[in-house]
């Protein structure tokens, strides 16, 4: 089975950061969302393959907890992994210092696919998302 | 001819400061954005009318001044208000403290019309938008 | 006791809808971040009285359960209840229309009091909260 | 005199675009942003040393002109250039395709020095500026 993984390393910019001087806890959804979409290209299975492969992937559940504040311009690594593939996508992330490793988020999303034209949701994963992935469920 | 303006209410909400502790200069456009959706709407003319009427309208030029910094829950007074309608819309803004009525921030955008359909730049501002604001250009 | 809740009502805007049409999972926690703060300011514990106070409250657990989508200039209305105020606070949301009732979004989210000067992570709620709160833990 | 201009490569992120499936126009706020910050830090002038020197920089006036729109995942480039530095800090942008070179967005933002300790509005550009960017005015 492939490694089913890729990290991206981001470096918060003026806007993501608050009046304490630490990045908002609701820009690291932005973070993940560019790990996510980066690992899911890496697949052939962008948010443009997915239209195509007439499947919407909705988020329905999303979790994020806070090890340690990240500041300006800190270099991140931003690590997100595939761990469930049956009958939802499951993507667990994980965001360390690039510079001392340090833990600073994790995190997971669920998305389950909704077939594009009937809007009816799938309570297996549809096989083109395997195919992709290159794993057997 | 009717009054073509609007004023809405806003206060800078956590997210929106920046580690200078004032509202992050990139904000204010969401602010307008706000304020020109209202005024649109009040005329029956808001994003959903104007894609049922045929027409997108971009945004093809923005100017925001910035002149005093607003805050954390500051009261704001954000008014818009339509002064050209004739081959383009201008709406032009004006940023307000809600208590001491210093000016904050002022600014206009600029749209076009286009055809949904054929995508094509429509050089005068199509009869619906007159009709829904009650003028004659 | 009193009651711990607060209601307000958000409308999603053009900025915060997403090319499916729908508002991007991650613009939630700006919802959600609108209620808290305003049932923290119903109980005089604000952004500046927590500074105030001495005492930080960083996020560190957040959670959002997506029910249904919402879309632009959806009425809604966001629930915020305080359901937890010895060792850390914890608010839970519930965001549903506010034409049909139906459930939108639920989540909740974790913080603790950190001592604003030492930085030390308060590992029982400091008394401020309880005496704004009107409550004995 | 050295060339005062950085350029940097940005591809619109799912959370970037807007329900006309392009890039919401006060997105781009965003990408000027992360180009001038690219920029200032090339010559030691970021953020950080900006504070470091005594002076913040509060932006005055943002223009962004709207020339064709940018789609989901598009590469593109922005330059930022320095244009004036002698009475306040002059930044134009313009943002190209990065793969058939057309022109999708320009505009500029000007910056002003402000005593830090006083908060007095600097007239000429303090001295430091020019140090850093190896030009006299």
């Amino acid at each position: 089975m492939p490694e089913l993984l890729h990290e991206i390393e981001v470096r918060p910019a003026f806007y993501d950061v608050d009046p304490m001087a630490v990045v908002w806890h609701g820009n690291y959804v932005r973070y993940f969302e560019l790990a996510r979409a980066a690992l899911m290209e890496k697949f052939n299975y962008g948010y443009e393959q997915m239209r195509e492969s007439g499947y919407l992937w909705p988020i329905v559940d999303l979790r994020v907890k806070y090890v340690k504040p990240a500041t300006l311009n800190q270099p991140l690594k931003v690590r997100a992994e595939i761990t469930e593939f049956e009958s939802r996508l499951r993507v667990e992330y994980l965001i360390t210092s690039g510079i001392s490793g340090d833990k600073v988020t994790k995190g997971y999303t669920l998305q389950v696919a909704v077939d594009a034209k009937t809007m009816e949701l799938q309570y297996v994963c549809p096989k083109i998302l395997w195919e992709r992935l290159g794993v057997s469920p």
